[in-house]
Protein backbone atom coordinates (compact mmCIF):
# COMPACT_ATOMS: atom_id res chain seq x y z
CA UNK A 1 0.00 0.00 0.00
CA UNK A 2 1.19 3.46 -0.91
CA UNK A 3 1.67 6.10 1.58
CA UNK A 4 -1.01 8.91 2.05
CA UNK A 5 -0.23 12.43 0.89
CA UNK A 6 -1.95 15.13 2.86
CA UNK A 7 -2.69 19.01 2.27
CA UNK A 8 -4.99 21.01 4.81
CA UNK A 9 -7.39 23.94 2.84
CA UNK A 10 -9.65 26.26 4.44
CA UNK A 11 -13.42 26.61 2.66
CA UNK A 12 -13.68 30.51 1.72
CA UNK A 13 -16.95 32.46 -0.09
CA UNK A 14 -14.89 31.39 -3.51
CA UNK A 15 -16.01 27.71 -2.93
CA UNK A 16 -19.60 27.61 -1.73
CA UNK A 17 -23.16 27.89 -3.47
CA UNK A 18 -26.38 29.34 -2.80
CA UNK A 19 -26.97 25.62 -1.38
CA UNK A 20 -24.62 27.09 1.29
CA UNK A 21 -22.41 24.16 0.56
CA UNK A 22 -18.93 23.76 -1.44
CA UNK A 23 -20.34 23.95 -4.85
CA UNK A 24 -19.56 20.30 -6.69
CA UNK A 25 -16.99 21.03 -9.10
CA UNK A 26 -14.61 22.40 -6.74
CA UNK A 27 -13.82 19.28 -5.09
CA UNK A 28 -11.92 18.33 -8.67
CA UNK A 29 -9.41 21.63 -7.53
CA UNK A 30 -9.35 21.15 -3.85
CA UNK A 31 -8.04 17.35 -4.93
CA UNK A 32 -5.85 18.58 -8.12
CA UNK A 33 -4.12 21.49 -5.36
CA UNK A 34 -2.66 18.30 -3.60
CA UNK A 35 -2.03 16.50 -6.35
CA UNK A 36 0.58 19.60 -7.20
CA UNK A 37 1.72 19.68 -3.83
CA UNK A 38 2.78 16.27 -4.10
CA UNK A 39 4.04 16.17 -7.35
CA UNK A 40 6.10 19.67 -5.94
CA UNK A 41 7.34 17.65 -2.84
CA UNK A 42 8.99 15.11 -5.44
CA UNK A 43 11.05 17.87 -6.54
CA UNK A 44 9.70 18.25 -10.50
CA UNK A 45 8.23 21.55 -11.45
CA UNK A 46 5.04 21.61 -12.99
CA UNK A 47 6.16 25.30 -14.04
CA UNK A 48 9.20 23.96 -15.83
CA UNK A 49 6.82 21.59 -17.63
CA UNK A 50 4.88 23.91 -18.74
CA UNK A 51 7.72 26.35 -20.18
CA UNK A 52 8.09 23.04 -22.36
CA UNK A 53 4.58 22.95 -23.63
CA UNK A 54 4.14 19.67 -21.42
CA UNK A 55 1.73 18.74 -18.31
CA UNK A 56 -0.51 16.55 -17.01
CA UNK A 57 -4.11 16.03 -17.96
CA UNK A 58 -6.82 14.34 -16.87
CA UNK A 59 -8.23 10.81 -18.49
CA UNK A 60 -10.58 9.59 -16.11
CA UNK A 61 -12.06 10.15 -13.08
CA UNK A 62 -14.46 8.69 -10.36
CA UNK A 63 -16.03 11.04 -7.83
CA UNK A 64 -18.61 10.00 -4.96
CA UNK A 65 -19.59 13.26 -3.26
CA UNK A 66 -20.35 12.13 0.73
CA UNK A 67 -21.38 14.64 3.38
CA UNK A 68 -21.04 18.47 2.08
CA UNK A 69 -18.53 20.68 3.47
CA UNK A 70 -19.33 24.36 4.26
CA UNK A 71 -17.80 27.86 4.41
CA UNK A 72 -14.56 28.05 7.18
CA UNK A 73 -14.38 24.30 7.26
CA UNK A 74 -10.55 23.09 7.47
CA UNK A 75 -10.67 20.16 5.24
CA UNK A 76 -7.80 17.65 4.20
CA UNK A 77 -7.51 16.48 1.38
CA UNK A 78 -5.23 13.01 0.94
CA UNK A 79 -3.71 12.17 -2.51
CA UNK A 80 -1.89 8.24 -3.28
CA UNK A 81 -0.54 6.80 -6.08
CA UNK A 82 -2.74 3.45 -6.67
CA UNK A 83 -1.25 2.62 -9.95
CA UNK A 84 2.05 3.69 -12.33
CA UNK A 85 2.14 2.64 -15.87
CA UNK A 86 4.35 4.15 -18.41
CA UNK A 87 1.78 6.99 -20.12
CA UNK A 88 -0.53 7.55 -16.62
CA UNK A 89 -0.49 7.70 -13.42
CA UNK A 90 -3.54 6.46 -10.90
CA UNK A 91 -4.26 8.35 -7.49
CA UNK A 92 -7.44 7.78 -5.04
CA UNK A 93 -8.16 10.63 -3.31
CA UNK A 94 -9.76 11.81 0.12
CA UNK A 95 -11.37 15.31 1.17
CA UNK A 96 -11.87 15.02 5.15
CA UNK A 97 -13.52 16.93 7.82
CA UNK A 98 -11.53 17.89 10.98
CA UNK A 99 -12.76 14.51 12.68
CA UNK A 100 -12.02 12.35 10.09
CA UNK A 101 -15.05 12.05 8.41
CA UNK A 102 -14.37 11.33 4.54
CA UNK A 103 -16.56 13.83 2.70
CA UNK A 104 -15.51 13.34 -1.27
CA UNK A 105 -13.73 10.46 -2.67
CA UNK A 106 -11.94 10.46 -5.72
CA UNK A 107 -10.49 7.92 -8.26
CA UNK A 108 -8.53 9.13 -11.44
CA UNK A 109 -6.60 8.32 -14.52
CA UNK A 110 -3.75 11.25 -15.13
CA UNK A 111 -1.95 10.89 -18.37
CA UNK A 112 1.05 13.37 -19.77
CA UNK A 113 0.82 15.67 -23.00
CA UNK A 114 1.90 18.06 -25.08
CA UNK A 115 -0.19 20.93 -25.17
CA UNK A 116 0.38 22.19 -28.27
CA UNK A 117 -0.43 18.94 -30.20
CA UNK A 118 -2.12 16.81 -27.51
CA UNK A 119 -0.44 13.95 -28.32
CA UNK A 120 0.30 11.70 -25.36
CA UNK A 121 3.94 11.28 -23.56
CA UNK A 122 5.48 9.01 -21.42
CA UNK A 123 5.72 10.26 -18.03
CA UNK A 124 9.16 11.54 -17.56
CA UNK A 125 11.86 9.05 -16.49
CA UNK A 126 12.97 11.31 -13.54
CA UNK A 127 9.79 11.86 -12.26
CA UNK A 128 8.87 7.98 -13.09
CA UNK A 129 11.68 7.06 -10.93
CA UNK A 130 11.04 9.33 -7.78
CA UNK A 131 7.59 8.35 -8.29
CA UNK A 132 8.42 4.71 -8.43
CA UNK A 133 10.35 4.96 -5.66
CA UNK A 134 8.07 6.39 -3.45
CA UNK A 135 5.06 4.11 -4.39
CA UNK A 136 7.17 0.81 -3.50
CA UNK A 137 9.13 2.24 -0.58
CA UNK A 138 5.53 2.36 0.80
CA UNK A 139 4.55 -1.35 -0.01
CA UNK A 140 3.13 -3.54 3.31
CA UNK B 1 -34.15 5.59 -25.03
CA UNK B 2 -34.61 8.78 -24.35
CA UNK B 3 -34.38 12.17 -25.58
CA UNK B 4 -31.54 14.25 -25.52
CA UNK B 5 -31.69 18.15 -24.62
CA UNK B 6 -28.72 19.85 -25.49
CA UNK B 7 -27.55 23.51 -25.15
CA UNK B 8 -24.72 25.35 -27.03
CA UNK B 9 -22.15 27.44 -24.93
CA UNK B 10 -19.11 29.37 -25.94
CA UNK B 11 -15.29 28.86 -24.02
CA UNK B 12 -14.12 32.03 -22.90
CA UNK B 13 -10.80 32.74 -21.17
CA UNK B 14 -12.39 32.17 -17.27
CA UNK B 15 -13.17 28.49 -19.06
CA UNK B 16 -8.77 27.45 -20.10
CA UNK B 17 -5.83 27.28 -17.93
CA UNK B 18 -2.01 27.33 -18.71
CA UNK B 19 -2.20 24.76 -20.58
CA UNK B 20 -4.28 26.56 -23.04
CA UNK B 21 -7.36 23.92 -22.73
CA UNK B 22 -10.25 23.92 -20.91
CA UNK B 23 -9.64 23.10 -17.13
CA UNK B 24 -10.72 20.06 -16.02
CA UNK B 25 -13.34 21.21 -13.48
CA UNK B 26 -15.07 23.26 -15.51
CA UNK B 27 -16.67 20.70 -17.92
CA UNK B 28 -18.80 20.09 -15.03
CA UNK B 29 -19.98 23.71 -15.04
CA UNK B 30 -20.68 22.98 -18.45
CA UNK B 31 -22.92 19.87 -17.43
CA UNK B 32 -24.36 21.76 -14.33
CA UNK B 33 -25.62 24.26 -16.99
CA UNK B 34 -27.49 21.91 -19.56
CA UNK B 35 -28.97 20.20 -16.89
CA UNK B 36 -30.34 23.44 -15.06
CA UNK B 37 -31.41 24.57 -18.44
CA UNK B 38 -33.12 20.99 -19.09
CA UNK B 39 -34.74 21.45 -15.33
CA UNK B 40 -36.05 24.80 -16.26
CA UNK B 41 -37.68 23.54 -19.72
CA UNK B 42 -39.82 21.13 -17.30
CA UNK B 43 -40.77 24.23 -15.79
CA UNK B 44 -39.30 23.38 -12.67
CA UNK B 45 -37.59 26.42 -10.87
CA UNK B 46 -34.69 25.53 -9.08
CA UNK B 47 -34.76 29.53 -7.99
CA UNK B 48 -38.23 28.57 -6.09
CA UNK B 49 -36.80 25.66 -5.00
CA UNK B 50 -34.41 27.35 -2.93
CA UNK B 51 -36.16 29.44 -1.25
CA UNK B 52 -37.55 26.63 0.85
CA UNK B 53 -34.05 25.34 1.13
CA UNK B 54 -33.97 22.45 -1.14
CA UNK B 55 -31.80 21.61 -4.07
CA UNK B 56 -30.57 18.90 -6.36
CA UNK B 57 -26.59 17.97 -5.41
CA UNK B 58 -24.91 15.52 -6.71
CA UNK B 59 -23.96 11.81 -5.41
CA UNK B 60 -21.75 10.37 -7.99
CA UNK B 61 -20.32 11.01 -11.35
CA UNK B 62 -17.44 9.34 -14.06
CA UNK B 63 -16.10 11.63 -16.43
CA UNK B 64 -14.17 10.36 -19.47
CA UNK B 65 -11.96 13.09 -20.71
CA UNK B 66 -11.60 12.46 -24.89
CA UNK B 67 -10.26 15.21 -26.49
CA UNK B 68 -9.32 18.98 -25.29
CA UNK B 69 -11.66 21.82 -25.50
CA UNK B 70 -10.11 25.35 -26.52
CA UNK B 71 -10.57 28.96 -26.36
CA UNK B 72 -13.53 30.09 -28.52
CA UNK B 73 -14.85 26.21 -29.13
CA UNK B 74 -18.13 26.51 -29.33
CA UNK B 75 -19.65 23.56 -27.73
CA UNK B 76 -22.78 21.73 -27.44
CA UNK B 77 -23.51 19.51 -23.90
CA UNK B 78 -26.05 17.55 -23.97
CA UNK B 79 -28.19 15.90 -21.32
CA UNK B 80 -30.43 12.45 -21.01
CA UNK B 81 -32.36 11.19 -18.01
CA UNK B 82 -31.11 7.49 -18.22
CA UNK B 83 -32.32 6.25 -14.76
CA UNK B 84 -35.33 7.92 -12.62
CA UNK B 85 -35.97 6.69 -9.13
CA UNK B 86 -37.66 8.19 -6.04
CA UNK B 87 -34.63 9.97 -4.79
CA UNK B 88 -32.44 9.72 -7.57
CA UNK B 89 -32.02 10.81 -11.04
CA UNK B 90 -29.37 9.66 -13.29
CA UNK B 91 -28.00 11.70 -15.99
CA UNK B 92 -25.63 10.66 -18.79
CA UNK B 93 -23.99 13.81 -20.33
CA UNK B 94 -21.65 14.69 -23.47
CA UNK B 95 -19.51 17.91 -24.26
CA UNK B 96 -19.11 18.24 -28.13
CA UNK B 97 -17.29 20.16 -30.39
CA UNK B 98 -19.00 21.62 -33.80
CA UNK B 99 -18.20 18.51 -36.14
CA UNK B 100 -19.73 16.27 -33.48
CA UNK B 101 -16.74 14.79 -31.81
CA UNK B 102 -17.03 13.70 -28.41
CA UNK B 103 -14.48 15.59 -25.87
CA UNK B 104 -16.14 14.66 -22.75
CA UNK B 105 -18.57 12.30 -21.12
CA UNK B 106 -20.54 12.77 -17.97
CA UNK B 107 -22.48 10.07 -16.14
CA UNK B 108 -24.36 11.77 -12.74
CA UNK B 109 -26.45 10.56 -10.00
CA UNK B 110 -28.30 13.09 -8.48
CA UNK B 111 -30.03 13.37 -5.47
CA UNK B 112 -32.57 16.10 -3.55
CA UNK B 113 -31.74 17.42 -0.36
CA UNK B 114 -32.77 19.92 2.25
CA UNK B 115 -29.86 22.42 2.45
CA UNK B 116 -29.89 22.87 5.76
CA UNK B 117 -30.02 19.69 7.59
CA UNK B 118 -28.66 17.66 4.69
CA UNK B 119 -31.90 15.46 4.85
CA UNK B 120 -31.93 13.13 1.47
CA UNK B 121 -35.83 13.83 -0.12
CA UNK B 122 -38.18 12.31 -2.46
CA UNK B 123 -37.92 13.96 -5.83
CA UNK B 124 -41.16 16.38 -5.91
CA UNK B 125 -44.15 14.77 -7.37
CA UNK B 126 -44.59 17.39 -9.83
CA UNK B 127 -41.15 17.17 -11.23
CA UNK B 128 -40.91 13.37 -11.25
CA UNK B 129 -44.16 13.70 -13.19
CA UNK B 130 -42.81 15.76 -15.62
CA UNK B 131 -39.54 13.63 -15.63
CA UNK B 132 -41.36 10.48 -16.13
CA UNK B 133 -43.60 11.82 -19.20
CA UNK B 134 -40.32 12.80 -20.74
CA UNK B 135 -38.14 9.85 -20.03
CA UNK B 136 -41.40 7.15 -21.05
CA UNK B 137 -42.52 9.74 -24.17
CA UNK B 138 -39.33 9.06 -25.62
CA UNK B 139 -39.20 5.39 -25.54
CA UNK B 140 -38.38 3.65 -28.93
CA UNK C 1 -21.83 58.53 -27.85
CA UNK C 2 -20.81 55.12 -28.81
CA UNK C 3 -23.43 52.38 -29.08
CA UNK C 4 -23.83 49.91 -26.47
CA UNK C 5 -22.89 45.76 -27.39
CA UNK C 6 -25.15 43.03 -25.16
CA UNK C 7 -25.26 40.01 -24.09
CA UNK C 8 -27.81 37.73 -21.89
CA UNK C 9 -26.27 35.54 -19.79
CA UNK C 10 -28.31 32.98 -17.25
CA UNK C 11 -27.92 32.53 -13.37
CA UNK C 12 -26.13 28.96 -12.67
CA UNK C 13 -24.69 27.90 -9.51
CA UNK C 14 -21.67 27.55 -10.35
CA UNK C 15 -22.09 31.70 -10.70
CA UNK C 16 -23.92 32.02 -7.17
CA UNK C 17 -21.83 31.66 -3.11
CA UNK C 18 -23.29 30.77 0.13
CA UNK C 19 -24.58 34.35 0.91
CA UNK C 20 -27.27 33.24 -1.89
CA UNK C 21 -26.14 35.98 -4.02
CA UNK C 22 -23.56 35.71 -7.03
CA UNK C 23 -19.86 36.06 -5.89
CA UNK C 24 -18.51 39.36 -6.62
CA UNK C 25 -15.92 38.43 -8.69
CA UNK C 26 -18.17 36.38 -11.21
CA UNK C 27 -18.93 39.87 -12.63
CA UNK C 28 -16.05 40.66 -13.59
CA UNK C 29 -16.51 36.83 -16.12
CA UNK C 30 -19.82 38.22 -17.08
CA UNK C 31 -18.34 41.31 -18.20
CA UNK C 32 -15.38 39.78 -20.18
CA UNK C 33 -17.66 37.18 -22.00
CA UNK C 34 -19.28 40.29 -22.79
CA UNK C 35 -16.42 42.42 -24.09
CA UNK C 36 -14.96 39.03 -26.26
CA UNK C 37 -18.60 38.98 -28.12
CA UNK C 38 -17.67 42.05 -29.09
CA UNK C 39 -14.52 41.58 -29.98
CA UNK C 40 -15.36 38.53 -31.77
CA UNK C 41 -18.37 40.82 -33.62
CA UNK C 42 -15.57 42.86 -34.96
CA UNK C 43 -14.52 40.15 -36.59
CA UNK C 44 -11.25 39.91 -34.74
CA UNK C 45 -10.55 36.29 -33.68
CA UNK C 46 -8.25 36.21 -29.89
CA UNK C 47 -8.37 32.25 -30.51
CA UNK C 48 -5.69 33.64 -33.82
CA UNK C 49 -4.33 35.78 -31.53
CA UNK C 50 -3.44 33.06 -28.71
CA UNK C 51 -2.20 30.77 -31.33
CA UNK C 52 0.51 33.84 -31.89
CA UNK C 53 0.81 33.86 -28.53
CA UNK C 54 -0.75 37.59 -28.07
CA UNK C 55 -4.06 38.64 -26.34
CA UNK C 56 -5.95 41.55 -23.98
CA UNK C 57 -5.18 41.57 -20.40
CA UNK C 58 -6.74 44.04 -18.04
CA UNK C 59 -4.71 47.45 -16.98
CA UNK C 60 -6.88 48.68 -14.31
CA UNK C 61 -10.53 48.70 -13.34
CA UNK C 62 -13.29 50.38 -10.99
CA UNK C 63 -16.26 48.32 -10.07
CA UNK C 64 -19.50 49.17 -8.44
CA UNK C 65 -21.82 46.71 -7.22
CA UNK C 66 -25.26 48.23 -6.41
CA UNK C 67 -27.63 45.27 -5.92
CA UNK C 68 -27.16 41.42 -5.95
CA UNK C 69 -28.13 38.71 -8.81
CA UNK C 70 -28.99 35.88 -7.84
CA UNK C 71 -29.92 32.15 -8.74
CA UNK C 72 -31.66 31.74 -12.20
CA UNK C 73 -31.14 35.47 -13.01
CA UNK C 74 -31.44 36.29 -16.48
CA UNK C 75 -29.12 39.41 -16.83
CA UNK C 76 -28.34 41.78 -19.20
CA UNK C 77 -24.24 42.67 -20.09
CA UNK C 78 -23.34 45.65 -22.06
CA UNK C 79 -20.38 47.10 -23.49
CA UNK C 80 -19.82 50.66 -24.98
CA UNK C 81 -16.01 51.50 -25.91
CA UNK C 82 -15.52 54.92 -23.75
CA UNK C 83 -11.36 55.58 -25.32
CA UNK C 84 -9.30 54.22 -27.90
CA UNK C 85 -5.37 54.73 -28.01
CA UNK C 86 -2.54 53.42 -29.74
CA UNK C 87 -2.13 50.73 -26.85
CA UNK C 88 -5.33 50.54 -24.59
CA UNK C 89 -8.77 50.59 -25.02
CA UNK C 90 -11.66 51.35 -22.20
CA UNK C 91 -15.00 50.09 -21.95
CA UNK C 92 -17.80 51.32 -19.70
CA UNK C 93 -19.45 48.00 -18.74
CA UNK C 94 -23.10 47.42 -16.95
CA UNK C 95 -24.59 44.42 -15.54
CA UNK C 96 -28.32 44.80 -15.24
CA UNK C 97 -31.71 42.65 -14.12
CA UNK C 98 -34.51 41.66 -16.93
CA UNK C 99 -36.41 45.57 -15.60
CA UNK C 100 -33.29 47.75 -16.93
CA UNK C 101 -32.30 47.59 -13.01
CA UNK C 102 -28.24 48.38 -12.79
CA UNK C 103 -27.03 45.85 -10.44
CA UNK C 104 -23.18 46.33 -11.69
CA UNK C 105 -20.99 49.02 -13.02
CA UNK C 106 -17.22 48.41 -14.55
CA UNK C 107 -14.94 50.67 -16.25
CA UNK C 108 -11.83 49.34 -17.57
CA UNK C 109 -8.66 49.68 -19.48
CA UNK C 110 -7.75 46.96 -21.61
CA UNK C 111 -4.45 46.49 -23.30
CA UNK C 112 -2.66 43.95 -25.72
CA UNK C 113 0.60 42.24 -24.95
CA UNK C 114 2.90 39.59 -25.54
CA UNK C 115 2.07 36.59 -23.02
CA UNK C 116 5.36 35.27 -22.83
CA UNK C 117 7.47 38.49 -22.58
CA UNK C 118 4.80 40.53 -21.14
CA UNK C 119 5.58 43.42 -23.26
CA UNK C 120 2.91 45.60 -24.18
CA UNK C 121 1.96 46.01 -27.71
CA UNK C 122 0.02 48.41 -29.85
CA UNK C 123 -3.37 47.14 -30.66
CA UNK C 124 -3.34 45.57 -33.77
CA UNK C 125 -4.38 47.72 -36.76
CA UNK C 126 -7.09 46.19 -38.12
CA UNK C 127 -8.68 46.00 -34.81
CA UNK C 128 -8.02 49.41 -33.80
CA UNK C 129 -9.77 50.50 -37.73
CA UNK C 130 -12.62 48.28 -36.61
CA UNK C 131 -13.31 49.85 -33.43
CA UNK C 132 -12.37 53.44 -34.57
CA UNK C 133 -15.53 53.07 -37.38
CA UNK C 134 -17.31 51.66 -34.43
CA UNK C 135 -16.46 54.44 -31.67
CA UNK C 136 -16.46 57.16 -34.60
CA UNK C 137 -19.93 55.75 -36.90
CA UNK C 138 -21.71 56.10 -33.05
CA UNK C 139 -21.13 59.94 -32.27
CA UNK C 140 -23.76 61.99 -31.51
CA UNK D 1 -1.02 53.84 9.17
CA UNK D 2 -2.36 50.54 10.09
CA UNK D 3 -0.57 47.20 10.61
CA UNK D 4 -0.68 44.93 7.40
CA UNK D 5 -1.99 41.60 7.91
CA UNK D 6 -0.98 39.00 5.23
CA UNK D 7 -1.73 34.83 4.15
CA UNK D 8 0.64 33.17 1.49
CA UNK D 9 -0.66 31.33 -1.44
CA UNK D 10 0.40 29.44 -4.42
CA UNK D 11 -0.64 29.85 -7.79
CA UNK D 12 -2.37 26.19 -9.28
CA UNK D 13 -4.01 25.47 -12.87
CA UNK D 14 -7.44 26.47 -11.77
CA UNK D 15 -6.28 30.32 -11.43
CA UNK D 16 -4.51 30.16 -14.89
CA UNK D 17 -5.91 31.20 -18.14
CA UNK D 18 -4.60 30.16 -21.81
CA UNK D 19 -2.40 33.41 -21.98
CA UNK D 20 -0.49 31.28 -19.22
CA UNK D 21 -1.11 33.20 -16.61
CA UNK D 22 -3.63 34.37 -13.43
CA UNK D 23 -6.93 35.07 -14.65
CA UNK D 24 -7.46 38.62 -13.83
CA UNK D 25 -10.83 37.55 -11.64
CA UNK D 26 -9.17 35.49 -9.73
CA UNK D 27 -7.22 38.13 -7.77
CA UNK D 28 -10.50 39.08 -6.14
CA UNK D 29 -10.21 35.39 -4.87
CA UNK D 30 -6.89 36.43 -3.38
CA UNK D 31 -7.76 39.26 -1.97
CA UNK D 32 -10.93 37.41 -0.03
CA UNK D 33 -8.80 34.88 1.54
CA UNK D 34 -6.61 37.33 2.72
CA UNK D 35 -9.78 39.47 4.16
CA UNK D 36 -10.97 36.18 5.78
CA UNK D 37 -7.92 35.17 6.87
CA UNK D 38 -8.03 38.86 8.87
CA UNK D 39 -11.53 38.49 10.02
CA UNK D 40 -10.79 34.93 11.68
CA UNK D 41 -7.53 36.39 13.52
CA UNK D 42 -9.75 38.92 15.04
CA UNK D 43 -12.11 36.25 16.05
CA UNK D 44 -15.01 36.91 14.07
CA UNK D 45 -16.88 34.05 12.88
CA UNK D 46 -17.81 34.44 9.33
CA UNK D 47 -19.89 31.11 9.41
CA UNK D 48 -21.23 31.81 12.72
CA UNK D 49 -22.89 35.38 10.83
CA UNK D 50 -23.57 33.10 7.48
CA UNK D 51 -25.98 31.26 9.99
CA UNK D 52 -27.84 34.07 11.07
CA UNK D 53 -28.13 35.31 6.82
CA UNK D 54 -25.59 37.76 7.34
CA UNK D 55 -22.54 38.35 5.98
CA UNK D 56 -20.06 40.85 4.07
CA UNK D 57 -20.56 41.95 0.61
CA UNK D 58 -18.29 44.41 -1.40
CA UNK D 59 -19.40 47.64 -2.23
CA UNK D 60 -16.98 49.28 -4.75
CA UNK D 61 -13.75 48.26 -5.89
CA UNK D 62 -10.29 49.53 -7.81
CA UNK D 63 -8.21 47.36 -9.37
CA UNK D 64 -4.52 48.14 -10.65
CA UNK D 65 -3.11 44.97 -12.50
CA UNK D 66 0.70 45.73 -13.02
CA UNK D 67 2.27 42.76 -13.36
CA UNK D 68 1.17 39.05 -14.10
CA UNK D 69 1.63 36.17 -11.75
CA UNK D 70 2.23 32.50 -13.23
CA UNK D 71 1.59 28.98 -12.56
CA UNK D 72 3.52 27.74 -9.02
CA UNK D 73 4.32 31.28 -8.09
CA UNK D 74 4.19 31.71 -4.30
CA UNK D 75 2.52 35.02 -3.49
CA UNK D 76 1.74 37.36 -0.94
CA UNK D 77 -1.43 39.14 -0.26
CA UNK D 78 -1.98 41.77 2.29
CA UNK D 79 -4.56 43.23 4.15
CA UNK D 80 -4.82 46.52 5.59
CA UNK D 81 -7.59 48.43 7.06
CA UNK D 82 -7.82 52.27 5.33
CA UNK D 83 -11.13 53.67 6.99
CA UNK D 84 -13.50 52.16 9.47
CA UNK D 85 -17.07 53.78 9.40
CA UNK D 86 -20.34 52.09 11.04
CA UNK D 87 -21.55 50.75 7.77
CA UNK D 88 -18.43 50.33 5.61
CA UNK D 89 -15.21 49.01 6.16
CA UNK D 90 -12.12 49.97 3.53
CA UNK D 91 -9.00 47.96 2.31
CA UNK D 92 -6.46 48.39 1.31
CA UNK D 93 -4.50 45.13 -0.12
CA UNK D 94 -1.65 43.92 -2.39
CA UNK D 95 -0.72 40.78 -4.32
CA UNK D 96 2.97 40.75 -4.10
CA UNK D 97 5.70 38.19 -5.29
CA UNK D 98 8.28 36.45 -3.25
CA UNK D 99 11.05 39.34 -4.45
CA UNK D 100 8.56 41.91 -2.89
CA UNK D 101 7.29 43.55 -6.26
CA UNK D 102 3.68 44.45 -6.26
CA UNK D 103 1.80 42.41 -8.78
CA UNK D 104 -1.86 43.89 -8.25
CA UNK D 105 -3.26 46.45 -6.02
CA UNK D 106 -6.81 46.75 -4.75
CA UNK D 107 -8.56 49.51 -2.37
CA UNK D 108 -12.47 48.26 -1.21
CA UNK D 109 -15.02 49.18 0.43
CA UNK D 110 -16.63 46.03 1.93
CA UNK D 111 -20.65 46.66 3.84
CA UNK D 112 -22.19 43.97 6.13
CA UNK D 113 -26.08 42.70 4.80
CA UNK D 114 -29.14 40.80 5.66
CA UNK D 115 -28.56 37.92 2.73
CA UNK D 116 -32.31 37.59 2.38
CA UNK D 117 -33.12 40.97 2.28
CA UNK D 118 -30.44 42.63 0.84
CA UNK D 119 -30.60 45.47 3.64
CA UNK D 120 -27.64 47.40 4.65
CA UNK D 121 -26.44 47.01 8.70
CA UNK D 122 -24.02 48.19 10.88
CA UNK D 123 -21.19 46.72 11.01
CA UNK D 124 -20.95 44.11 14.91
CA UNK D 125 -20.67 45.91 17.96
CA UNK D 126 -17.85 43.46 18.77
CA UNK D 127 -16.04 43.38 15.60
CA UNK D 128 -16.44 46.81 15.12
CA UNK D 129 -14.08 46.91 18.45
CA UNK D 130 -12.01 45.02 17.39
CA UNK D 131 -11.27 46.23 14.17
CA UNK D 132 -11.07 49.72 16.06
CA UNK D 133 -8.33 48.74 18.54
CA UNK D 134 -6.21 46.80 15.43
CA UNK D 135 -6.54 50.23 13.61
CA UNK D 136 -5.67 52.72 16.42
CA UNK D 137 -3.11 50.51 17.81
CA UNK D 138 -1.21 50.88 14.37
CA UNK D 139 -1.33 55.02 14.24
CA UNK D 140 1.91 56.08 13.86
Amino acid sequence: MSKEFCIQLRVYYEDTDAGGIVYHANYLKFCERARSEFIRSLGVSQAEMLRQGRGFVVAKMQLRFKKPARLDDLLTVSCRVSRLRHVAIAFDQEVRAPDGTVLFELNCDIGYIDFNTGALLEIPADMAGRLKDYYQGQED
